[in-house]
């Protein structure tokens, strides 16, 4: 069982991509993240549910929870027009903080993916062929295959007993 | 829109529940990670799915990704069987260490929730009745009315407007 094998196709986003959108496609799949994508496929970044909550709320109110309650409902209706027009960049560190999603090479075995996810404590793992370990070649970027999640894993290693 | 209406059912297992079974849960429903509750149906701590693809994989392994290359096929089916009849609380840090999940008491505003799931940066908030703040009625624990998970809460505040 190979890396190829086991990723899958998973929801993302590009760093222009609108934030509102990300955050309904992300609600409307009842997904835990997102994954971003550069505007040549490359992995970024993962974008977890609970940060595109954290935009929505004013930091007034995530500092002085007493404020979350004198907030009238007609008031937070308004919270998600903040969003509309801001590229998922706004809602990412500066590119050399990002945290980039950990990534396995086609080629690695099941066990390989899920020692790489249990040291990177990631929820999912992104597989890439033609890169890997090794200085990809020249001008050729790595080429994203899927993903594999932890659950997705899970059921795999499981499957297999 | 009040926390009571915002609550769902979310699977969960106690600290007693087989961990085997506890990952083939979620496995099963692909979730990013299970409730663990104690005997009263206290929660206790949020169990993420990469941690149990942590405790399926060797520490030697873990510290020294070249050895999992090397471990056969054959082997890694075994894996799942060091897990088999162990106890969900072996998969959790001792009680003085663990990292309960956010409680929203019923009557909380969908802000407030957002707001308790922006500062804890958590993918999930149980929702409690009788509980909350205040201190619960002698004898009487607050009652789990279910959980908010970060992506619903964005659907439901992006379904507003």
């Amino acid at each position: 069982m190979r890396a190829r094998d086991l990723a899958e196709e998973y929801p993302s986003v590009t760093l222009g991509s609108d934030i509102l959108e990300a955050a309904r496609l992300l609600a409307g799949g009842r997904l835990p993240g997102l994954l971003v994508v550069d505007e040549r496929g490359g992995p970024q970044a993962v974008l977890p549910a609970s940060h595109l909550v954290k935009l929505l709320v004013p930091g007034y109110v995530i500092e002085d929870p007493a404020l979350a309650r004198v907030v009238d409902e007609q008031h937070a209706d308004r919270l998600c027009q903040a969003l509309a027009g801001r590229p998922v960049s706004d809602a990412l560190p500066p590119e050399h903080d990002r945290h980039k999603p950990p990534t396995a090479d086609a080629e690695d075995t099941a066990l390989e993916v899920a020692a790489l996810m249990a040291r990177e404590r990631s929820p999912l793992v992104v597989v890439t062929e033609g890169g890997g370990d090794e200085v990809p070649a020249r001008g050729a970027p790595p080429r994203m295959l899927g993903v594999i999640t932890a659950p997705h894993l899970l059921d795999r290693l499981l499957g297999v007993t």
